[in-house]
């Protein structure tokens, strides 16, 4: 059997290379996808699956389409979920697509993942896999074996597999363009406060406040300070300065797929300071009846992606919508960043719905306001009337 | 005729007496509700009223009932309108019910407010009056004589009426308890940067790091580090210890009630900073489908409150629903201070509904896991086969 | 002053050519907008505007239009409003568009129309009128002099306005190809039971059932029992087979915009059978997801075309949302009729997300199963245990 | 081990006291909850029971607990799933909270049902068991066997299970006092029209018109047509009245717990018809902002008892925002029932908040409403100036 596996070069997805081999008798093929990997990741997880003994090894750069096809729609979406700006869910939809690509081409019988069977990944893996490729077998050997952290390692050591020097912080990292996530360890308490070393995104560097301009077009952010920028570039930029504030990091306790709650820490400048930014143009440009039901769009949307349901008919549906009120998300926002801090402070767009002479106290207040009182409360006032 | 006006003591309430008096020939008690007025201003203000001629004068003192029956229904409704706390909006209705108890009382003809027409405030008071006293005339002199600030500054002046110092800052505010707003001028610019000297409650005086725990019964605040505190107590300490580290702002563009669009500063450091720990502690309380639920049941009642609809039974419905599920919103948060930031770094309670053995990578996962993987997508993997 | 008017060749309409002569000093020109008018009724009211002294009368055959961007748009969203199919409401912003359309064209000063200051129609027309062409004058005599019906009748008399013999029955009719509704007089009172003399579309003819044969494509219905047919013929073939059966009577207490209760009674044969054939094409198709926030789509899609909104950004959204979701909503609907009821007794579609052998109790079911029930209730359950 | 069986005296479950006996070793007590069994099928059970050798059998009446704390919560949450007013889902919760109260009063060790894989009932029975008695087994023989209807058959004759004479009939049947089920057979395809033998409830035999009025206190129903009935005995009877004009069909394609999309046919004339008639008197009494929000509950609440979800926190906290927007659903409706039609043609309350004055065209409209035209639709205008 030949089975296609999503790699990372870390320790579980390594295991899987070898229990596939050894337990489920497969030739293995691994994909490392580049959703934002440093280069010499990528270099250092082709080796290492070289020395696994993998049938092939594929690289692929998806960092322009993750871009532009994820992390562009999660910006129009101000994609949350429980207050996480969904990096790992975004990301792994695109994966696995990537991954079935290679299966199909290479004549595999199998698609691989190295997720556990308490977390959220199998999920987003395997919803993926089912909808696109529904012949193909699915083998999850750390889920199905169901191993732990610890009977990991134990299984790395027994079979000459790298360990990781930091496995000794016993953190579960995992990172992409639109951002990085902490677990594990002291962090699962969810009393605990995450010490500062688990942080490398959002390492203070700078102290003195900053302005920077963001430009949107069709909720689009395409220029910083006037500088227009390629996709996956301006994401590298927004990450280096908000994280330069420190901002952008979000510890919370989150429900997982399965109904588990779950303390979790993540670091997303980029994320964080692109939504805010583009909430504030939304604000401006959008009527409150827009706003408001966007709110509901944009909640359910998080959700979707959050659970793995990239192929659910609703998301694409939600996107329509969403992409219909983009028309006119076009324009600039100020964001000051100051230690922590990202605030927004100004925004402007030929699109404002904004009236300088109906808002102002300067001027006159149409004389037709009372009209407006008469019914404001009317059922209100009807319904204290009846008793 | 005699006419009972919610008064201030600041420039509109104050023309507000003298025009009550020549243009609608009335006998005017007025009354100032103290929902968080320093006592000097309260002070201040009763000498200026009885200056201006009128025939009684109230001054009460409604902090503890604007805390324990408004502040805390917010603070479970985790209460905000487009980002903004709801202080004003707060606090509107409390004001008109007092406003009406002593019209009641004085056997008045007629209510009076000195709202502008362009605002929300005319319609808070309004739908008050309107549904709790259909009987009474409603009187509102600057919007029905549709008097701009500069006319009203003109006939202050014509008629002796002091105008405060700071009315060269073209600024409008207002402030209570629960957060402090400040428009007009320069502001009204989407675009530009508010001044910093508009800023009283939010100035930076500490740089040290502090964490601050909160103790919540059933959704309301209750301790503070420990210490048991009164209700307006622990507000005023909140104001006191986010404020100084410069939490808190606010700066918007808002739908007003009309529909205007509107650029908005608020300064409301313990609402937000309450707030944020009362929403922490849901997540780890709440069931997913009551957090998710409450999102709507929260946005909506801050829809309410913001369009002066107190007394729309909806919004006591909303309180019941809301009530429910905060009787296990009981529990403590730890709230992380430091420069222009504040953050939850821990949160625990005796109805958390945080399993550890579940939640944590080092315990086995549940062998039936496969089972929700079979039918996590399944409605999109039928819908992507049927074409 | 030129002003065209929204005609109808009724007595409201009719004195309104007077009224904007006489007390508004203008000339006239009458425009009678065809959504589903009988042709004698055309030709009628084109003479009568012709005696009042009109500058000008067009007759414009807006059927075709009307059922493809407006009706189809409703068959889609399955619009109603507190139960109510949105006839008149559907139909007036086509109306308005046109009335606007000719007054560009003539150079017109000013749009005007008939309705009254109590009801639905003045905003649909209005927010069309300020929306589209804000340049130009609104005059609405019947509000603006708020003239009751007695007051209008008195008028008509006095200048030999000719009044309609049905005036004795003191029932107000608009009818359109998706609907006719009857208010006024004794409808007024909420307990009263309505006569049948009221009821012109649904009396029952037929009393054999029968089963008829609804074809969709993409939402939209295009043949009946296997006969293609065009858009406005399969609307009237509706209103006539399911009228004949006495299906399609709606009463109901509605909330006019402005906050009143009113009972409303309704004849609407097509559109009752066409919404419900479609929405049990959609339940066939659409997964549980698009089902669900279909709903909350839907309701506030109808609840903005009932106030007149059609120029809100949001319907173009919700809309966008829609079309999305209709991409497979294209099958057979089989309706049976019998005496006062339309029942749907079979749907198929090659987009079926129904599976025989998954949903059959003959064949065998997953293993997999307890896995969804292990974590089915799992956050009911740690909430019981957390006491 | 000792285990309690929720029985119905039917194939399945007496299947499962043989199973519980002969593969899991059990001694076996039945359990048999009358939420609306015909006498004459409790004996019978009783005796079957104890001819298949259980330990105890409890028969219990639970009608009057049914109809007052379910069947009264679903009228006023006008609850539906897809159309289905949840008469078998309704009745689930309570059976299971009967049996476990069973269980641990004879001390037994687990809690068995009958229903298979496929369908809806494991999920609702065992997410009670695991909430109200997590320390309890359950088995569940026809799922865990994973048995079809033929193999079940199969085991019956080998045992000597007396057999239905009805099983040729291969439809399932399930009834209680809020409706009766019938599933499989040729009814599993969602084309074949349901022949008219599968009807019990709902056969035509009246065929002149009859107004029937309700009233209601508190959003529950007391008397028909002004006498006042037991709970029990009002739903009874409307079952009798509305079944008697064939009333209460409904044949829908609904999607199970699992995500499994299939057809299903119900008989409920008395939930059909009550619900109507609750509907209609909220469209009178509730604010229209009441109405709509409502809307949104009630479908949540709906979903949550069709998933089994009884014991989610958020079903109780909808309860409170249901009883309370109940406190005013008190009044009268008329009910007119014809061949398969049921009208609402009347409703009066108290608490109407109709104002005759208001809604009628023979008055004069307010002076004020031109104030409300100003601002309808102020957003989508200055959305189309902004282009």
């Amino acid at each position: 059997m030949k089975a296609v596996l999503a790699y990372s070069g870390g320790l579980d997805t390594s295991i899987c290379v070898k229990l596939l081999q050894e337990k489920y008798d497969c030739d293995v093929i691994t994909v490392i996808v580049d959703v934002g990997i440093p280069k010499e990741e990528l270099v250092e997880a082709e080796k290492k699956a070289r020395k696994l003994g993998v049938l092939k090894h594929y690289t692929i750069d998806a960092k322009e389409e993750f871009v532009t096809e994820y992390i562009h729609k999660a910006i129009k979406a101000n994609a949350t979920y429980e207050g996480y700006p969904l990096s790992t869910a975004l990301a792994r939809p695109l994966t696995a697509m990537k991954v079935i690509t290679i299966a199909k081409k290479e004549g595999a019988d199998a698609l691989s993942h190295g997720a556990t069977g308490k977390g959220n990944d199998q999920f987003r893996f395997e919803s993926m896999f089912r909808s696109i490729a529904p012949e193909m077998e699915i083998i999850a050997p750390i889920r199905e074996l169901n191993l732990t952290r610890k009977e990991s390692i134990s299984y790395a050591k027994e079979h000459g597999i790298p360990i990781p020097v930091d496995l000794e912080k016993p953190f579960s990292i995992d990172e992409n363009l639109w951002g990085r996530s902490i677990e594990g360890g002291i962090l699962e308490d969810p009393w605990t406060e995450p010490p500062e070393e688990i942080f490398q995104w959002t390492k203070i560097t700078k102290q003195k406040p900053e302005t920077v301009m963001i430009e949107f077009e069709k909720g689009i952010p395409i220029a910083v300070n006037g500088r227009k920028m390629k996709p996956v570039e301006l994401v590298i930029e927004m990450n280096k300065v908000a994280g330069s504030y420190g901002v952008g990091r979000v510890d919370i306790v989150e429900d997982r797929i399965l109904g588990i709650k779950a303390r979790e820490n993540y670091e997303c400048p980029g994320a964080v300071s692109l939504i805010t930014a583009h909430k504030h143009l939304e604000q401006l440009v959008l009527t409150r009846r827009q706003l408001r039901f966007k709110e509901i769009v944009d909640s359910t949307w998080g959700e979707l992606v959050y659970k793995g349901l990239w192929t659910e008919p609703l998301r694409k549906d939600l996107d329509s919508f969403i992409d219909s009120t983009q028309e006119r998300v076009s324009g600039e926002v100020k964001l000051k960043f100051s230690q922590k801090n990202c605030s927004v402070v100004g925004r402007q767009s030929r699109y404002a719905l904004y009236s300088k002479e109906m808002a102002s106290f300067d001027e006159k207040a149409s004389d037709l306001v009372e009209g407006m009182l008469r019914f404001h409360s009317l059922q209100s006032e009807l319904s204290k009337k009846a008793g």
